[in-house]
C-alpha cells in the first residue's frame, strides 16, 4: 500500500514559499510490532507548525526533518493494527498528519470518545486548539466572573472558543479580528468586535477602550505586534496576559520590535505568561467533561474552513498567516 | 521656623532639565493636631520619582503637584510633636523629603528600629530599595536554591541587594552594570559581572551566556531595553522575570520599541510580572527580621553615593539616569 505525504525540502526564511512543500509517495512496509495503519479523513494545519520549520531546535518541540513525512494532528480510521487496544474501523486522533495513509506506533493514537459531535471537532474545538483556549483562561490567566476579557485572533480556532468560554463565565468580552464576516460572527456570540484593519496601535487601543470602558483584566494573546501594544495601554491593575502565541512575527525574517509600553506591566502590576498546551494535557479529560457536552448540545459555536484533498495542505497552512480561516482550518481527504 | 523645599515648576518631557526644580522657602505655621516637625538628616532620590513628574496620574501614585513641596523618603529627627507616639529626639523615617524641615502628619512617620546600623541604611538596604529587591526575588520570582539569576542595574540600590540575596540562597548570579568600579564591586561579591557598555542586545546576550552557561531561571529587571532583549534570549524553561522598573525608558519623550524576542515567553513558557513594593509592605517586618541582622553583622555589603546639602538634591536625582550612583544615592543635610 502506498502512502502519500508532504515533506519539507528546505527550511524557510520568512513566509515559507509553496515550493518548499513537496508531495512524495512511498510503499509502506509490513506493519511492525505495536504499529497501526490509519486512513486519514481530516488533517489539521496550525500556526505553531511554523515553529517546526527551522533548523534551530526550540525548547519544546523538534524541527521537522527535511525529506521526512511532516507531522500534525489528524483524524482517521484504523485499517490495520498490531496493537490490541485498537480495532480495525476505530476512528482515532493522532499526529500522523500531512499524509493520506499513516503507519505509526500505536502509542500516540487515541480512539475518539463516544460523544455526538463530528469527528473533525477533535482537531478544533475539542482538540488541541480548544484545549489551548481553556488552558490559557483557566490555568494561566485564572479568569473569573466579571473580568473584562480581550482576545486577539478572536475568530480563529483558539480565539473563538476563548471568547465563548469567557462569555459563559459572565465576563465582558472584546474580540479582535479583521474581516467583516469574522466581526459579524463575534458579534453574534455576544462579543464586542474590534477590527485591527488599517489601525495603528494607538487607534486600536482607542477602539478597545470604546469596546471595554472598564479596561482589560485578562488578555488572551495570539498575535503580538500592534495588538499587544494596544492591549497593554488598556490593562487594569493586576491584569493577567496569557500568551498563547504571536503569529504576527512567526514569518518575520527579522522579528519586528516589541511594544513601546512594556513598562505598563510595572505600572499596572500585571503578569504576562507564555504557555504550551502540551504541558497541561493531564487536564484534557477535565476540559472535555466541561466543554464537550456544550458542543454536542450546540451551546458552543464553532466554524471550520475546509480545503479538500491532500494536495491543498500547504495552501491551507499558508492561508493561516493571511487571515484565510474563520475558526478551524482543516483539510478534508476523500478516497 | 522656615522650611526650605524643592518644587517642580512644570512637568518635564524627556530628561528633566535642572531649571524645573525650584528651591523655595516658607515660614511654617504652628504645629497642627497630630502633626510632627522633623529636621531631616538624609534625603532619598529614587528613579521611581520620575513617574511622579507627569500630569497623567498612573494607577498607583499621584503626580507631584506643581508649586508644592516635592516628596520622597527621608530620615530625620523629631524636633516638635503633637502626637503621643513620637518624642522629641526620635530618629524617624518618613516621606517628607526634598526639604530640610518637614512638618507633616505623624501618621506616616515611623521611628527607626533599634538595630545597630547607620540611620541612612533605612533609605537603602533596609528601606524601600532593599524591600524591593527582597519582594521581587521572594514574592514575584519565587527564587530558589540553584537558580541561575540575572540582575540588571546590579550595582544600584535595589540590584546590589538582589544579587547578594541570590548569592546567599545558593544561586549562580550574573549582574549587569557599566562602570569598571561597579563591575569590580560585583565581582568582589561573588557575582559574575557583565558590562552593557558598547554592546548590542545580541552582544550582551552572548556575554550573559558566557557568564551563565546554564541559562537564566530568574531575571530581576530594573532597566528594560537591550538588557531585556538580551535576557529573553537566555531564559530557561519556566523562567520568572520580576519587573521592578525599566529606567531605560523613564526619560524617553517617545518610548523606544520593546524587545524583538518577546515570543521567547511562549517558547520558554516563562512569566514576566511587574510589581510595586508598596503593595507588599505588610511583609516589611519579615524582610527586616531576615536582612537587618546580616547588615548589622556586615554579612551584606552596601554602598552609598552621597551628595551634600539640600541644594544638590535635583543633581543627585538626575545623576541616577546617568549611572552616577554606586549603591544608594543619598543627599546628606547639615545644619
Amino acid at each position: 500500500m502506498q502512502s502519500r505525504f508532504f515533506t519539507l525540502t528546505d527550511y524557510p526564511t520568512g513566509l515559507p514559499s509553496r515550493e518548499l512543500f513537496s508531495l512524495a509517495s512511498k510503499k509502506l512496509p509490513d506493519l511492525g510490532e505495536g504499529e497501526v495503519r490509519i486512513r486519514n479523513h481530516w488533517l489539521s494545519v496550525d500556526p505553531y507548525m511554523r515553529g517546526r520549520m527551522t533548523s534551530m531546535r526550540s525548547s519544546y518541540i523538534a524541527p521537522f526533518e527535511l525529506g521526512q513525512p511532516m507531522e500534525g494532528g489528524a483524524i482517521g480510521e484504523v485499517i490495520e493494527t498490531n496493537d490490541s487496544r485498537l480495532n480495525v474501523g476505530d476512528t482515532v486522533s493522532h499526529m500522523g498528519g500531512w499524509r493520506d495513509i499513516a503507519q505509526i506506533s500505536a502509542t500516540g493514537v487515541t480512539p475518539l470518545p463516544d460523544i455526538n459531535v463530528p469527528e473533525q471537532a477533535y482537531l478544533g474545538i475539542l482538540g488541541m486548539p480548544g484545549m489551548t483556549a481553556w488552558t490559557g483562561l483557566n490555568l494561566i490567566a485564572e479568569f473569573k466572573r466579571g473580568d473584562n476579557v480581550l482576545v486577539s485572533a478572536a475568530s480563529g480556532a483558539v480565539g473563538s472558543l476563548a471568547v465563548q468560554l469567557a462569555k459563559a463565565k459572565g465576563c465582558h468580552v472584546v474580540g479582535i479580528a479583521g474581516a467583516a464576516n469574522k466581526l459579524a460572527w463575534l458579534e453574534s456570540l455576544g462579543v464586542e468586535p474590534v477590527s485591527y484593519r488599517d489601525r495603528s496601535a494607538q487607534e486600536l487601543s482607542d477602539a478597545i477602550k470604546l469596546a471595554s470602558p472598564n479596561g482589560i483584566d485578562v488578555y488572551f494573546e495570539n498575535v503580538g505586534g500592534a495588538c499587544l501594544e494596544a492591549a497593554l495601554s488598556q490593562i487594569n491593575e493586576g491584569a493577567r496576559i496569557a500568551v498563547c502565541g504571536m503569529i504576527d512575527s512567526y514569518n518575520a525574517a527579522t522579528p519586528p520590535p516589541g511594544p513601546r509600553n512594556l513598562s505598563q506591566l510595572v505600572v499596572r502590576k500585571a503578569k504576562m505568561q507564555g504557555f504550551i498546551v502540551a504541558d497541561h494535557w493531564s487536564n484534557y479529560r477535565q476540559f472535555l467533561d466541561e466543554v464537550a457536552p456544550q458542543v454536542a448540545k450546540g451551546d458552543l459555536s464553532y466554524k471550520e474552513t475546509i480545503q479538500e484533498g491532500l494536495e491543498s495542505t500547504p495552501d491551507a497552512f499558508l492561508a493561516l498567516f493571511e487571515g484565510g480561516n474563520t475558526g478551524k482550518m482543516l483539510v478534508k481527504l476523500t478516497d
